[in-house]
């Protein structure tokens, strides 16, 4: 909290939900450093200049980059993929850090390796988000009290240590972890969610049901079928196999609560619940 | 609002979530009736007359049925279905509106026909409750804003504007359909995302993943597997057949998303979720 800002010119590529946030929070923060915004949406560069959550957001990568200590990329997993290489070839940023913030942390490490600059990448994941998209969804507090997945090779330990800094002067709890790790808890925690939401969200519309027909609970299932196909279509790219297992595992139990259901066997189906509220409470 | 109390001697049996609130919502009104409260329970009947939500909470059912203009069963479904008949029996509450508030409406219906009461018997269904239980949940608050089916016959109309009335002066909305209507649109806006939160916190589990890993949105989606059991299971027993097809398709649906992630179909998973995003903002 106290200590100097990490970084002083801030490059953020990538002006939705999270590049938004990133930028208004910083830019909140007493000691602010500078904040210039990328995206290749006209639109977010505007909103996002005009909202004063960036000082700059010309068109060319190249001038955003410019002198930036810290290179932050906050688009779907392929851009930033894409970007980290443009990154290390346009040479513009010499030893600035380069941190990510998409849901996957394998395939932007092997990114980073491969454009030769896994010793100055960091990747990180805030636990926060949106279904809902773009810059009008950022919010300058969406990292407040948020658990940061952080992911880097030991040789990175200088800049992932400002890396922590920065996201602590966000609010958030930066947490070290590894690229297989992190990558097979997001496919069950996150990705497996998203997936169940759409399912049901299919299976209602099926049955000709509105979204605006639900109770509570109905809007809580359905909130993250509204999510980004962009985003997430990366993500699915490259999915953890326990994600699919998991998959499979759920739409078995659906099948045997359907025949459960159908033969009256109500007991199985209160053995199921009492296993998931005892989960629950755990 | 500014009408006369349309019941002056209410008894709630059953002071959990449901009849609990009822019990707070109805004492903290400006023309407060007096509201007796009744549960198996003894923890419960102190509690709701320790907090001032009951003036009286005898042990006996008899004892709270005397004199009562309105009998509010507030017990899980197949407890409602007993205690109409065993009020009817009792005959005790002469020409007393009954209400029960369970989650389907066609078995109570059916309860109250056998029971000879139908001319007096008011289903209703408040749209609000809490994956909490017990009247140590309860909230007077509960019902304000929202939406409370109303299912009665014809013959019982003098009740149900009477019934109508007390859930306005709880805030609700009180809107009248059938039971076949009401229990088909159950079955798939609240059954089916239980079930669905169920089956996926059951493949988290499986996966040796815990609650507490979980972001804010794989929150959101598995709230409802802390749900009771108890409450649920006579809901299954009366589940409408519609409920079974849906959750059929919703397994189908994980399944194939299951077999396009193995062979890396992105579009396919993109095509369900813009799918299931036009349905979100439809």
């Amino acid at each position: 909290m106290s200590d100097a800002a990490p970084f002083q010119r801030i490059a953020v590529l990538g002006l939705g939900v999270m590049g938004g946030s990133i930028a208004r929070a910083l830019t909140g923060t007493a000691a602010a450093p500078e904040v210039r915004g990328w995206s290749h949406d006209t639109e977010e560069r505007r909103a996002a200049l005009y909202a004063g959550a960036v000082t700059a957001a010309p068109e060319d990568l190249k001038e955003v980059l410019q002198d930036a200590d810290l290179v932050a990329i906050a688009t779907p997993l392929k851009a930033a993929c894409r970007l980290i290489a443009d990154i290390a070839a346009a040479d513009l940023t010499r030893d600035a850090t380069i941190m990510d913030v998409s849901g996957l942390k394998a395939p932007v490490a092997r990114a980073a390796a491969e454009a030769g600059v896994a010793g100055r990448f960091v990747g990180a994941h805030p636990m926060a988000g949106s279904e809902a998209s773009g810059f009008p969804a950022s919010r300058a507090d969406l990292f407040e009290g948020a658990l940061v997945w952080i992911v880097a090779e030991p040789e990175a330990s200088a800049h992932t240590q400002k890396v922590e800094a920065l996201w602590r002067s966000m609010g958030a709890r930066p947490v070290q972890t590894s690229a297989e790790t992190h990558d097979r808890l997001m496919s069950l925690v996150s990705h497996l969610p998203q997936l169940a939401a759409n399912g049901l969200a299919a299976a209602l519309d099926g049955e000709g049901i509105r979204a605006g027909d639900l109770g509570p609970g109905g809007r809580d299932m359905t909130r993250l079928a509204a999510s980004n196909p962009e985003v997430w279509a990366g993500l699915f790219e490259g999915a953890h196999p326990d994600l699919v297992r998991a998959l499979r595992a759920m739409a078995g139990t659906l099948q045997d609560v359907a025949d459960e259901l159908e033969r009256g066997d109500v007991e199985a189906i209160a053995a199921l619940m009492q296993r998931t509220r005892s989960w629950s409470d755990a």
